[in-house]
């Protein structure tokens, strides 16, 4: 379920029945989803949310049985295949252009940590409860680790993946887990609007290069990674001010007028 | 000192008079009952605590005497060895299959912060105190700085080390240098007890692959590692879903009881 | 403008009808300034701090006309060099041997926040603003991403970066953009002379070595880079011990007095 409002698309998952757990088709729905609003010029942000007060509770069972039938069938790699495709989204959202936004209510389980984890803003329901329970089911959280220990560091996701603990909306946001909390659905959709009010007034290139800069700042390994990081960063920061939206910047912020990009 | 009590090793730091300071003597007795603990398959995990009131107030001076006494006689690398020994221990217990869990009372300071640095969930009484003293002594926090940096982060590393500032337990929890806070040794009982449950209802092998995810993950420089690493997850997945521990994970879930890995 | 307090170097933006916006020049005098106070023996410590109630609203307008000028002229490297120029001062002052103090009040904007991240200690006035505006004038915060990111995660930074967004003091506590509040400027006063007088009792080389190690620890890639790190950790305790401040630190507390560098 897809819908545009203004600067972003709102992508709802759609199976409240199983509190919108991630079935194969549900991840090439989203891919698609994605690529979609990527390609619309218009199209700054990118809401992510899941119907009938949950977010999402993890992997599809029914796939699992899919898979398991195929394994049986002797398809060695049904399983790492659907296992992969999740990573595979996971890292196109996490490396989109777009701003991502996370609506966070009732269950954020196992792959849906994963997907919150993916968010540049993640808001959530006070109420919202938080847990990755693989171990207890025999599994690792395999494809969303590297994705959670970049979003709570290695300590916190440490603490929480070898326990099975569920954790609360305050916890989460003191971990890092999610930005901001809203109490109640209200208040979740005025602070999604507000965020979305914010977003309005940045430059939609200058975002997609600052989210650049920022993904790439995560993988400095040295100092003359840095260095070369700081290179392309001037080149960025040269191109952006000489350029269109460099210019309509500086013109708004001089006549003390909105830029054209906020709207 | 040290005892199995199911599927947890507990490991007592026990110098009280020194407040548990780390003589080589004890990182050989913690090398030992770490690898025995990682030996027996009944163990998932492993508990390091302090007797008499404290966890753990650093380095040990007889040592440092002891050392001295060589050097004078000759032997140039007899503070490097006795240093350096103490940082395998850290290595090897941050690598360990075992879910480490530290309980932190009284004084935690310069190589007991190292050690709270490598526990998965770290414990701490509400009155104990966390501080890097050792610059005040004219000496770098040499082993332990790569532990602290990965559980803290670099900022809040270089304010603590850089001041020899002294902490609360609440601070101590804000900074992620512990996970709970328990109010006194009744609770921090208590909550030992919680998290042992917890892992309970973990499967060993689910926890022992998560541990190894999240480790690597910490270590991924760039997207074609991360994919790497989404590779490895998803054969661990595959095989573990296909495994004993999966199929008797999906097996208790569809049954509604406990799996065979729950007592 | 700058002045010698005993151990610190004290640094002040002085150009408060500009909020202390850096310019060209502004960069120009910091980086003197640091390679005088890190030549000068007697200094441990330098402390950056803003005239006029804020710290820095970020880059000049006047240095970003003159560029422009001298791109009209056919020089089309003229803000590379200029956005560039800032990030080699945040390399430097990050590197520093020196323990770096920033005292944040009032507005803390776009490379305003690229200072703080570079700061050992970070004290917030209870009243400090932080924001990143960059991409509302069509920009990326190009120079100091890496910082941003080495200091509040990955993820903080992508909240605060792409969204604009203003947040106040605890916040920035909250997230790690600064370790210290303080409720005014008498306060804040009194908190920078209560970390001097902590930085008073740490040797000097000890600082330096330890801020060495850390730097080096966030960047360990793998286990084998990790080992490596805690062998020349090994050599650098080796030496301390072994040196004029280990020998004196170890006097010091056999003795129950001050260490010499305690002053």
């Amino acid at each position: 379920m897809s819908e545009t409002n203004g600067i972003a698309q709102i992508v709802t998952l759609n199976r409240p029945q199983q509190r919108n757990a991630i079935s194969l088709q549900i991840v090439e729905e989203l891919l698609q989803q994605l690529q979609r609003a990527e390609e619309d010029k218009s199209v700054r942000a990118l809401v992510l949310r899941g119907a009938g007060g949950n977010f999402c509770a993890g992997g599809d069972i029914g796939d699992m049985l899919a898979a398991q039938q195929r394994a049986s069938d002797g398809d060695a790699e049904a399983f790492y295949r659907l296992n992969r495709r999740f990573g595979e989204l996971l890292e196109k959202f996490n490396r989109s252009r777009l701003v991502i936004i996370a609506l966070l209510e009732g269950a954020v389980m196992g792959g849906g940590v994963g997907l919150a984890c993916i968010a540049d803003i993640a808001i959530a329901d006070s109420a919202a409860k938080f847990s990755l329970p693989e171990t207890r089911l025999g599994l690792p959280p395999a494809q969303i680790a590297p994705f959670v220990v970049s979003r709570l560091g290695l300590s916190q996701s440490r603490r929480l993946a070898l326990s099975g603990a569920t954790i609360d909306a305050p916890q989460a946001q003191r971990v890092g887990l999610c930005h901001l909390l809203a109490d109640g659905s209200a208040a979740l959709e005025q602070e999604l609007q507000a965020q979305l009010q914010a977003i309005r007034a940045c430059a939609p290139a200058a975002l997609a290069a600052t989210k650049q800069l920022l993904l790439a700042s995560a993988q400095v390994a040295d100092d003359e990674q840095l260095s070369r990081l700081l290179d392309r960063g001037a080149e960025a920061f040269s191109n952006a001010i000489q350029g269109h939206e460099g210019r309509e910047g500086a013109r708004a912020f001089l006549e003390k007028r909105a830029a054209e990009w906020q709207y």
